[in-house]
């Protein structure tokens, strides 16, 4: 082994930097043998240095994150720090400056991963970041690595804890967004501000990763068609457990069946009880990939958290230790398939929609003659209806998007119809 | 990209060797920019060179793998013949003459890894096999790398897909094992000699190699506890059923609570149907993981079959072929822990006991002493009985398996207990 210590500067001190530093600690002769070299903790950047950080050498803590990664002794910067800047700069001047990266950071890799892997690839070094989509759950290596033989045409998940625990809750309790958020919240699983999780920013950033390493293609932010779940209500939860499903956040990401374009979007879904999506709990993550030769594997595990997100970093940590001391580099991006990305309207899926409508002879009729002339097939028509009210629940064979949206938009105009009272998509059959 | 081909030589051409031959041609430009360079099938060792091969250029087929591994020119060797020899004497040969080596076969691994991986070290090559354990899900790579960074703590799997395919008939027909094992066959999920499945040899070799990758330690095969299935009945699953439970063929490493030794075993269990496992249907794999930091982690996908166990031999091959051009090599054999195993004595476990017994009273009272003299705390009995014969069913809480097996022992020579009708090991709370 050799003796002189690889040293790591530690961006951020939070939930997750704090259980990397004591890990790394702990661990220090497990992590040693290993990687084949002992491991430093070199230097910690923090916004609050007054801040009482058990078992980090008080010596160790700066403010000046900069000066940290310009150091040029330094090499593995761990940013854990999130957000766009200043972890932005701070990785690609620890390029720079001759340390390589290991980054938990989705939306800052979701929106500039292309960018600071060419810095990284420029000066020869690794950027890592396992920890960012799914917390502990080994999906990038296994995607970039382990299929890298193989094709895959679909990843189908739940990346987002935070949303699956309330989603969870109002399957199980019948409570309605609010209150299920509210307990989310109260158990720490919410954020005082929760708009990343609940209007699916988070998911989307995950999905874009996901999209690029699958398919070999780079998938900008922008490009990921997003739905957050504040609208789905107990109601809805209600019209699944009907037709036998549940309701879940869903991250999909797909190659278009001719393979010649790719998609990626997130949004709620309703999926069928015996699907394994359907049992995962709380907040735990599990993600699908379906690939041409290996066929369908799942990954589940926690999908957040500081000591979970933290073997994520460390897993990665390790790798990008040994790279450097064989003098090597990981596999860095692989965008070369450079697929077009379709919009919304091209993804093939199913619709579940509640009408509202007059309690009136011909109103089916009305109503399957405009599905009809948007070229979408009605799988199942459920109608019920008391006092002149009625309601009717269309589940469509698969269709495009843009179909399954202007029929809906179609039906909006009709005399008969009084308002769509929701719309759902059906995924995982 | 580099132009001069990364040469690959093929030693097997069976359901997984034609199915790698395959992907290699028909993706051969997704695997070059992949890889960095395109890959060159440059031989193929069969046993016999006339039958037709579709897609494989007969010029490339010789019966002669010693010739091929010897030739000097090969890049990377795929081992997918299987046993024991020829293909460990092949595998040093090809690491002596400049190869690197990517092979699916789970008994020599488990039987001769570490001078495997020593010889592979001597000469600066790779020895990967991810698809010696559980097919197209990636294990291997998630505990060797994902995990480098975490403490692992138990691997608790379904590893063979034969005996789950059986085991999933009989729980889900009442079939028996002989006319489950008869309807795997048929359709070809069990071969002719079923032996090595059945039997658990199969599972066991996995568990060794798990063990020893999850806890840095040499697990021989010798150190695995081996039970088959062939004993389990249909009146184990009616048992099994009134618990809330199945019966699974599982795959156990587990770490001593102190920490300080290691265990690993193949048999019959147990589990409760809320547990994931339980779940696991026809020739499936699933793997927990459990660790320190990440908590609890599932893997799940096909564990056999031509196209998935060539979906992990062809990631291995994109690893190892840009280790190559890299200059580098992946992280070989970790057992620096060398921590010791324990025998199967040693284990914590439950144990589900049916015995039949004389109809008469302070039977109950001589069985429950028993258990107490072992130290063994029961957690319920049941008992049922009519004309003079009566059953026992006791199920226990955790005690060392030579501790439940010395009960089980001293309850054979009560006068009132008639025989012991089965024995199952607990697992999965």
């Amino acid at each position: 082994m050799r003796t002189r210590p690889l040293k790591v500067a530690l961006l951020g001190c939070g939930v997750v930097g704090s259980e990397v530093a004591r890990i790394m600690t702990t661990h220090a002769a497990d992590l040693a043998a290993r990687i084949g070299a002992p491991v430093e903790l070199a230097g910690v950047a923090v916004r609050r240095p007054d801040k009482v950080r058990e078992g980090i050498d008080p010596a160790l803590v700066t403010t000046d994150a900069t000066a940290l990664v310009k150091r040029g002794d330094i090499d593995v910067v761990v940013e854990v720090i999130g957000g766009i800047e200043p972890a932005r700069t701070l990785i690609t001047t620890a390029f720079a400056h001759g340390a390589s990266v290991v980054s938990a950071n989705k939306a800052l890799i979701a929106q500039d991963g292309a960018a600071l892997h060419a810095a990284a690839d420029e000066h020869g070094r690794d950027l890592y970041y396992e920890a960012a989509v799914a917390g502990a759950i080994p999906l990038i290596r296994p995607l970039r690595e382990s299929l890298a033989g193989d094709k895959v045409n679909r990843v189908l998940g739940i990346v987002n804890g935070t949303t699956n625990f309330i989603l969870d809750a109002m399957d199980s309790t019948g409570a309605g967004y609010q209150e299920a958020l509210d307990e989310a919240t109260a158990l720490g699983y919410a954020e005082a501000d929760p708009t990343a999780d609940v209007e699916a920013f988070d998911a989307a950033a995950k999905a874009a990763i996901l999209a690029g390493i699958a398919f070999h293609t780079r998938v900008r932010l922008d490009d990921v068609y997003r739905e957050g779940m504040t609208e789905v209500t107990a109601a809805d939860f209600a019209s699944a457990k009907e037709m036998g499903c549940t309701i879940k956040l869903l991250a999909i990401c797909e190659r278009a069946a001719d393979g010649g374009s790719v998609t990626a979007r997130v949004h709620p879904a309703m999926i069928p009880l015996s699907h394994p999506l359907a049992n995962v709990r709380e907040a735990y993550n599990a993600v699908f990939v379906e690939s041409e030769a290996a066929g369908q594997l799942m990954f589940y595990g926690p999908g957040a958290g500081g000591s979970p997100t933290a073997s994520a970093v460390l897993g990665d940590l390790v790798a990008v230790c040994r790279n450097r001391i064989g003098g090597a580099t990981g596999p860095g991006e692989s965008a070369y398939a450079a697929l077009p990305v379709s919009p919304m309207g091209d993804v093939v899926t199913r619709y579940h929609i509640s009408l509202d409508v007059a309690d009136k002879p011909g109103v089916l009729a009305q109503v399957a003659t405009v599905f009809a002339e948007h070229g979408v097939s009605i799988d199942t028509v459920r109608q019920s209806g008391k006092d002149g009210e009625a309601s009717l629940v269309v589940v469509t064979h698969r269709a495009s998007d843009a179909a399954l949206g202007g029929t809906v938009e179609a039906l909006r105009k009709l005399d008969t119809v009084r308002g769509v009272a929701s719309i759902m998509r059906v995924e995982g059959e």
